[in-house]
């Protein structure tokens, strides 16, 4: 062996703690009460929460309460079971795994996350897209996934394996209409997956008023846990099938394992970290989904501000229905160009002010999440984006 | 949705902390030094290793450094090139998703984990087992994998997909022979997986040497890690197939997605606290493997204290090579028979002098782990078995 220098994984710091005003897109929803930070600590260690495993499975566990947890979340979902998974991207893995077979159609909405695509690779699936109006709104119909499965079913005579909607979208925040296309999975008769990873645990969702078959959401996305962990939530109909344990038995031991989960790694790999995180974060969710209005009228008053800079144009839907939000920034994009540090400028601009979460070197478009900050926090950053614009000669309304 | 009383959430710790002498099973590579504790706090948030994400995959951020982590790993290892899973089992399945097809033969141990069982399940392979050599010490015969090889040769004209070895087993703690097996596997031409997550972390693994095509960790067994997280290492030969990237395409939008992993979920579910914990524990577990052979005389030395009680007999190898360590205890389960608390009664002994990790209401067998205790608790450990067994009337030799 090389002698391997490991100095520079000593006292690994993350640069940016609560000083700083946070606009990451993906990092809004999954920041810990501080309840959740004393629990992390005290089950720190690997495997800390199979003290008490009698069962082999980690959703079993009664101490902690994981086992009433699961049955809690199911509630909270208005749907009838839960399991946990290695992310919102497991529990689409497990999902298709379990109820489509290699060749199926899947319809997709076209803004769908990346491991939605990479969950219909992994399952040998063929892809079906609903399209998106395009510039500037990027809207979904509902009404087009009708039209996607008789597209399928006058090519294969079959009815697609599922269709999927992502809740609300990763790019523009838009948020679909889950119900309308709740129905026609209903009308058609085809199993339907609601990919909730930005809306569940920061919005109400209920899953059953919605006619999702299934719901997949994201705790380091939207439940405020450390994660990685995602929720995978199904009703009776489904719950056997995707959940269904292992029958394999070894030829010459004759052993097997029929409490593990087949997909979803046996015992869900969330033990730990995970899922004292996403436990002890619950009672903080439960209370927050509550004020998911006043997180929208915020995100509005900040996307008025941001354009009243010249050439600020929020992208997606009008109003806006989420704190996640795109804009175009040509200006911007102007001034990169003869910047000495180039696309930096912003970025770096923003990091003098202790604001974090744009993404570095962009300046075409960029893309913010407020989720959760405070009207003073939110005024800060509009005030910054108007300072940035007027040092650079660009024009605030 | 029902009102949910999240009181239980509320305050969730574990029951035994550091003033507790652990001897869980499988916890006792998985607890962190002090140092990585303040890492995990630090980037307790979701998300929070990806604040400086530039490339859409955790094992490619720069800060903190994972890019130059999965190469020191691998050289820790003595492999090629490594990446990151949802615990070991995430690993045993990317790599049979890579390397195998349904319907082929894979070859493993009668001793391996059920994760492995689960993974050749969900691949819809068929297993051929080698055959331990039973009662008392449990032994796998490398010579035997050569006889299983032949053997399916001879049933289907081909050579297995794969062959996998437990390098060390969870039931015995039995080490296997995994340079023997690395020799079949090469004169054969087969890929050899080594399962090494009892043993990589926290005992020297030089991958090369052993033979192994890959090497598969666990980071919440054996390196100090919260996980959960697994490593999975393999040569060059190999790594183009199981790391390959996403080729699928929107085939209405284009889309796709060519630095994601296919069989890891695009980006590694590992980010944040698992990530981050392995990380900062890495110089931790550099230093330490090279104390293994103050361990295994640690072990050695209880063990012979344990079995000085009337019928306790250590199961396994022997000399043991390992501290995860089995014992029949008949005397012991005759006192349970009468006993008032049954099965429960050596568990609540022990807990009474803050000896935790005895599975709770078994006395027929037992099973422990002693790494990284100090000869002072072990013979508090002793003492306390001894203490017990007179007690209730059990000779102490």
């Amino acid at each position: 062996m090389d002698q391997i220098d490991t100095s520079k994984y000593q006292n690994i710091r993350r640069s940016i703690d609560e000083s700083w005003i946070n606009v990451h897109p993906i990092q809004r929803g999954g920041i810990l009460p501080s309840e959740s930070k004393k629990a992390l600590l005290s089950f720190a260690d690997g495997y800390s929460t199979c003290d008490f495993c009698l069962e082999g499975r980690i959703d079993l566990v009664k101490t902690p309460p994981v086992f009433d947890f699961a049955d809690d979340v199911a509630k909270f979902l208005n749907m009838d079971e839960v399991t946990f998974t290695p992310g919102a991207r497991g529990a689409k893995q497990a999902i298709l795994n379990s109820i489509t077979k290699p060749g199926d159609y899947i319809v997709i909405d076209s803004l769908a996350h990346y491991t939605t695509y990479i969950a219909a690779e992994v399952a040998c699936l063929k892809l079906s897209e609903v399209p998106h109006s395009g510039y500037p709104e990027f809207k979904i119909k509902a009404e087009d996934y009708a039209a996607k499965i008789e597209e399928i079913k006058k090519e294969t005579k079959n009815l697609p394996a599922a269709i999927l909607l992502t809740h609300v979208d990763y790019r523009y925040g838009n948020l679909a209409d889950a119900a309308a296309v709740g129905k026609i999975a209903k009308e058609y008769g085809v199993p339907y997956i609601l990919n909730a990873a930005y809306t569940a645990g920061i919005m109400p969702i209920d899953g059953k008023k919605l006619g999702a078959d299934f719901v997949v959401c994201s705790g380091h996305k939207s439940w405020a846990s450390s994660g990685p962990i995602g929720i995978l939530a199904t009703n009776y109909e489904f719950s056997k099938k995707t959940f269904r344990t292992s029958t394999i038995k070894g030829p010459w031991s004759g052993r097997s394992f029929t409490k593990k989960y087949v997909n979803i790694f046996g015992c869900p790999p969330v033990f730990g970290a995970p899922i004292v995180t996403l436990m002890s974060s619950f009672p903080h969710v439960v209370e927050r989904v509550k004020h998911w209005d006043e997180e929208v009228e915020k995100i509005r008053r900040l996307i008025k501000e941001l354009e009243r800079i010249k050439d600020f144009h929020q992208l997606g839907q009008r109003p806006h229905q989420h704190t996640l939000v795109s804009f175009e920034t040509p200006s911007f994009h102007k001034i990169s160009k003869t910047h000495p540090r180039r696309g930096f400028f912003l970025y770096e601009e923003l990091k003098k002010r202790k604001i974090a979460g744009i993404h570095a070197g962009m300046t075409k478009m960029m893309k913010l999440n407020t989720y959760g900050l405070t009207v003073e926090q939110l005024q800060t950053v509009a005030d910054a984006f108007h300072e940035i614009a007027r040092q650079y000669g660009v024009e605030v309304e």
